[in-house]
């Protein structure tokens, strides 16, 4: 799994020409960078004012952040293995017609798990940036810097995600399900 | 060294309230894999027309990206190195005058380690950046959004590092250091 691999060898793969990772794990690994800062800042023994207000916003955050964090980890090897599956169904055999209506659907699925990982890579990357709001507003000062390195990476997230999962809608038929997406990628460009 | 340890205990690491690693290695971290997603793009084996001038091209920006790429990798274990020696610094002795004077000075020694280090991402990530426009002209478009990827994450590696060189260059005194890299900073913020 990537999340296991040395980061050495993880941007050597970056960079090699196979398939997989691509822009879609790389995307995930700075929102995770990002949520990972956020929680850092929060976990700072200082705060802001060292009030019990500070204390109980940033621990709410860090309880939200926890469970983002995790699952944008989760999400960089999902979008590997999704795509995966996108370049598998290609290869599947189209000689005859139910073959190719076969392939066609595995197709369809597979683009389908290729568009929703970067989706919920945009969603956690939007509740993490909220979060990020907090974390200024209660943490200590003087980590400023991270706080601001941390939604720096998540925009970054959040924009790398939104171009895997429009190159990948392009291919997706079912217009109810292209309609819904289009919706929520508006409402998160809104995000910021 | 953090491009050793296995991108999982990376996070953690990043997510820990220890002072390194923080937002510096992180934004090294975002234009590293940036410049590796280029690199990726520049190796496919289909470039936009297939043609020599495309190749020569790519092979180029391949050559420029992989030195890029090197020097950013060792930023990430730069960065930490670098802010380490001023939480060292700090902790110095100052009981005396020649203490006081030693201090200051190891200080001072310091924190322009540690603002030459995100200098240096920047300098890296905005090379990046003019190579990321020959990629897109010259490479795969079907791998466009890998290029649009790499671009965001080099963005934010650069803002990222901006962040780091401000705070740092906030305590140092040499006026004329401050100033030639004020003049530095103001030069990169019009690179897109």
């Amino acid at each position: 799994m990537l999340i296991d691999a040395p980061l050495r060898d993880l941007l050597a793969a970056f960079a090699s020409p196979d398939p997989t990772p691509g822009g879609g794990s790389a995307s995930a690994v700075a929102s995770a960078m990002g949520a990972s800062l956020l929680l850092m800042v929060a976990a700072l023994p200082k705060t802001r004012s060292n009030s019990d207000e500070d204390r109980a916003a940033l621990a709410a955050a860090s309880s939200v952040l926890t469970g983002v964090r995790q699952q944008l980890t989760e999400s960089i090897d999902e979008d590997a293995a999704a795509y995966d599956r996108v370049v598998e169904a290609y290869k599947l055999p189209k000689g005859s017609e139910p073959e190719k209506s076969a392939r066609t659907g595995a197709v369809q699925r597979a683009l389908r798990g290729a568009t929703d990982v970067p989706l919920g890579v945009m969603r956690l990357s939007a509740a993490a940036l909220a979060q990020a709001k907090i974390v200024a507003e209660h943490g200590n000062p003087s980590a400023a810097s991270d706080v601001g390195v941390a939604e720096a990476l998540l925009r970054a997230g959040l924009e790398g995600a939104r171009l895997n999962v429009e190159i990948n809608l392009g291919s997706v038929k079912d217009q109810a399900y292209v309609e819904a997406v289009r919706g929520e990628l508006s409402e998160l460009r809104n995000v910021s």
